[in-house]
C-alpha cells in the first residue's frame, strides 16, 4: 500500500481535530482509499498538547527543516494561521516538492500567487478546502463539480461569529453590544472581534471563492466591505415584518462580464435557501449557468469540522497523480469590478410626525427614478414617528444621491439606517 | 493540449443537453481544465434530434461498434434510461477500456457490481454523479470530501416528482389524485408514475448512495419501500399544526455498525434544512462523525441541471490518471440490516366522540412502553370525531404491535393513518 508521510504545522483547535481524526480514521483511509497516511512530524512549541494526543515527542519540534528535508513527508498540513511564518514554511515546503493543505484564508487571499507560482516550479499541490466554509466542501464542488458552468452568483454565509451574533439579535431581539459581548464569553468570537465583525474574515473567503469560481483573480481589497455593528435590534424587527432575515452576506457576480464583489449585512426573504442557515452554520449559495442553483451547508468552523476538510484535502493531495493547478491566479486581472451596483435598500428614518412627509420622501425617491415597494410607518413619542421602507432595484451611486437628498428634507429629523435587500 | 473523444449514448432531453453544455462550453473546459471534448459519436435513431442540435450526421448512427471501434473515443456517456441497451452497450465500452458517464440509476443500483467488474478489468472509469440528486453533486461529496467521516446518516429529498406533488398538496391544501394529475399534464410526472410516486426512484438512489456513504453494498431490494399514495391533504393539515412538513425521504442510517435504509413519507419538523426543499428541487442531508451535519441543494432533474452533472463527469474521467476504484460492491454485504428501526409516529385516528376514548388510547400505547408526545382532538358530525397524535420514539414492531391493539378497540372507528416522523 502507498504510504505518504504527513507534517502538521501547529498543534491549535484544528490541528489538534486534524491529528485525532487521521488518528481514528486511519484504518478506515487504507480501507477506503488505499494510502497509508502517516503522521512523521509535528511542529509545536507547546510539547504538553502532544504529550495530550499521545504523540512521541521525537515526532516534535519547532524547526521546519525537519519537515522540509524529510523526503518522506509529501504532505505538510499547516495550523498556524496568520501570515508568519506560515508563509515562508509554506513556501519552502513546496520548493521542496512538498503538497501543502491550508486552512489559513488570510494567508491564502493574500499570497495566493506567491503559492502558485512555488507549487508550479516543483509541481506539488496546493489545497485549501479548509479555508472557506468549514467542514462544507464548498471548494471542490466550485472547481470539481461546475465545469460546466459559467458561475453568475455566489452568495455566502461564511463567517460563524456574526451569523451566531445575528442569528441571536433575531432570535432574542437583543442588541448588538450585548450579543457580541454573550459571543465572547462563549468563545464564538475573539477578545478583538475585528476581522469577524467589521467583514474582514468573510472578505478574505469571498475572494478565494470568487477568484475559483470566476477563474481570474479577485484580490480582497477590489471587495467593498461593511461589518454588521451598525445592525439594530430595530432594523432586524421591522425586517421581520417586511418577511426578511438579515445576514452577513459575501456576496460576488458575474453581470455582462463585470465583477461585483461585496461583503455587507444584507435582508434576505425568509423563504431564500441561506434564510434558514442560523448560528455557527455557514451557507454557500452558487448560480451557475446550467446547473441553477445549489446550495451547500455545514458547520463552519470548529476542530472536527475543519478537521474533516483537512483530512480530505490530505487525502485527495496523497492519492492524486497529478496536482490542479490555479495559472489563472498569476495574472493581474483587468480591474473590470463594477462599484456601482444594483440593488434593492431598506431604509429606516426618524420624521416629523406630520402630513406630507410621506409625500416628501416619495418625491424625492421619485425624481431620482427610485420606486418605493413597500411601507411601514409607526406612530412615536414627541411627535417624532418611523418610517421604515423597501425600495425596488436601484444602483448605489443613484440610491446614495437620493439619501443625501432626504437627509436635506426638513421634515425629516435623521435617517437612522440602511439595509441592502438581496433577493 | 489533451484532446478526448466522446460518444453519447441517446439524446433525449438529458443527452440533447449535455451535447448543448459540451458545445457551449468547449473554450472554458479548454482553458480552465486543459482538455479538449470532441463528440465523435452519437447513437441516435431519431436524426431529427441530431440535426436540431447541429450534430453532422455522419456522426450519428445506431451501431455501437461505431463507439466501441473508434480508439479516439474514451468517454462513453450514456442516456437511454432503464436496463437494456444501455447495460450491454456500457459493459462494451468498459470492456474496451472506455470510462462510462451515466445518468441511470436503475441501471446502476441493478447492476453496478457488474459493471465495476468490467471497469477493473481494464481500469477504466465509472462515473455517476448525475444518478443520485440531478445537478447537485453528491456523489462527488460523499466520496471525494468525507473520507475522513464515518457516515452515520443520509436524509434525502431525492425525487422532484414527488417533491412536487407534496408541495403543492401542503401550499394548496389539494388532494393526492388532483395534485397527481396536474403534475402530469405539466410533465412533471409520468403518464404511468409508479416509478416514481411508489418510491421505486427514491429506492435505486438510496442505494447508489447508501452503498458509497457505507462502502458496502446495500442492494436497492434490501431497502424498506413505501410510496406517498396514502398521504391526504388531512394529514398535511394536521402536521402544519404540530410544525411539520411531510415529505419523501430517503434515509439511511448506521446505527451501531447495523445499516437501516428506508424509503416513506415522513414529517420533518419546519425548521429542518430539509424542510424548505420544495417543488422540482433535491436535498440531501448528510451527517459525518467528524464533520457533523451538512446539506446539499439544488435542481433533481432537466435538461442542463443534469447535463451539468454529466459534464462534470466527462471532464472528470478525461482529466483523470487513473480512476476511482469501488471493490467493495463486489461482495455481497453480510445481511446485517435492521428492520426494526425506531422512529417517532403520527397517527390519525376516527374516534367516537365520548369519554374515554382518549384514556383507551393512552392505555393502549402505555402498555406497550410508548409514550405520547402530543395530541391535538377535532370534534366531528354523526358522534364522530378525529384525534391525531404523536408518539415518542419508539420501535417498528412494538409500534405496529400496539396499532393492532388500537383497530381492535371498540371506541375507535378506524385508524386513518400513520406516517413516521423524522427529527
Amino acid at each position: 500500500m502507498k504510504k505518504v508521510g504527513i507534517a502538521l504545522l501547529g498543534l491549535g483547535v484544528v490541528g489538534s481535530g486534524t491529528y485525532r481524526i487521521l488518528e481514528s480514521k486511519k484504518e478506515k483511509i487504507m480501507r477506503d482509499y488505499g494510502v497509508d497516511l502517516e503522521v512523521r512530524h509535528v511542529l509545536e512549541k507547546d510539547t504538553t498538547k502532544a504529550v495530550a494526543l499521545g504523540i512521541d515527542l521525537s515526532k516534535v519540534s519547532c524547526d521546519i527543516n525537519n519537515v522540509i528535508n524529510d523526503d518522506k513527508i509529501e504532505v505538510v498540513a499547516e495550523f498556524f494561521g496568520g501570515i508568519e511564518p506560515a508563509r515562508t514554511f509554506l513556501l519552502a515546503a513546496l520548493r521542496a516538492g512538498k503538497s501543502i493543505v491550508t486552512s489559513n484564508k488570510e494567508l491564502f487571499s493574500k499570497h495566493w500567487p506567491e503559492l502558485e507560482a512555488a507549487a508550479e516550479e516543483t509541481g506539488a499541490g496546493i489545497y485549501f478546502e479548509a479555508s472557506c466554509g468549514g467542514g462544507v466542501p464548498i471548494i471542490r464542488a466550485l472547481h470539481e463539480s461546475c465545469q460546466g458552468n459559467d458561475i453568475l452568483e455566489i452568495k455566502g454565509i461564511v463567517n460563524g461569529t456574526t451569523n451566531y451574533i445575528l442569528s441571536n439579535m433575531s432570535e432574542h431581539g437583543s442588541d448588538y453590544e450585548d450579543t457580541l459581548k454573550e459571543a465572547q464569553r462563549l468563545g464564538y468570537a475573539e477578545a478583538n472581534p475585528s476581522a469577524d465583525v467589521d467583514g474582514f474574515d468573510s472578505t478574505y473567503k469571498l475572494s478565494i471563492l470568487s477568484s475559483l469560481a470566476f477563474n481570474k483573480r479577485i484580490p480582497y481589497t477590489s471587495i467593498y466591505r461593511e461589518g454588521i455593528s451598525k445592525v439594530t435590534k430595530e432594523d432586524i424587527k421591522f425586517g421581520k415584518e417586511f418577511g426578511f432575515t438579515v445576514k452577513l452576506l459575501a456576496i460576488s457576480k458575474n453581470v455582462d462580464g463585470k465583477i461585483e464583489a461585496h461583503v455587507y449585512p444584507a435582508f434576505i426573504p425568509d423563504d431564500h435557501p441561506l434564510a434558514k442557515v442560523s448560528g455557527a452554520f455557514n451557507g454557500i449559495y452558487v448560480v451557475g449557468d446550467n446547473v441553477g442553483e445549489l446550495m451547500f451547508y455545514g458547520k463552519g468552523a470548529g476542530d472536527l469540522p475543519t478537521g474533516s476538510a483537512i483530512v480530505s484535502d490530505i487525502v485527495y493531495a496523497a492519492t492524486r497523480y497529478e496536482h490542479r493547478r490555479y495559472p489563472f491566479i498569476l495574472e493581474e486581472a483587468a480591474q473590470n469590478f463594477n462599484n456601482d451596483f444594483a440593488s434593492e435598500y431598506y431604509i429606516r428614518l426618524t420624521v416629523k410626525d406630520e402630513t406630507g412627509v410621506l409625500s416628501t420622501i416619495t418625491g424625492i425617491f421619485g425624481k431620482a427614478g427610485i420606486s418605493i415597494d413597500s411601507m411601514v410607518q409607526k406612530a412615536g413619542v414627541n411627535g417624532k414617528a418611523t418610517i421604515a421602507f423597501i425600495t425596488q432595484k436601484t444602483t448605489e451611486l443613484t440610491f446614495k444621491k437620493a439619501l443625501a437628498e432626504l437627509e436635506k428634507a426638513s421634515c425629516i429629523h435623521q435617517v437612522d439606517s440602511m439595509i441592502r435587500v438581496e433577493k
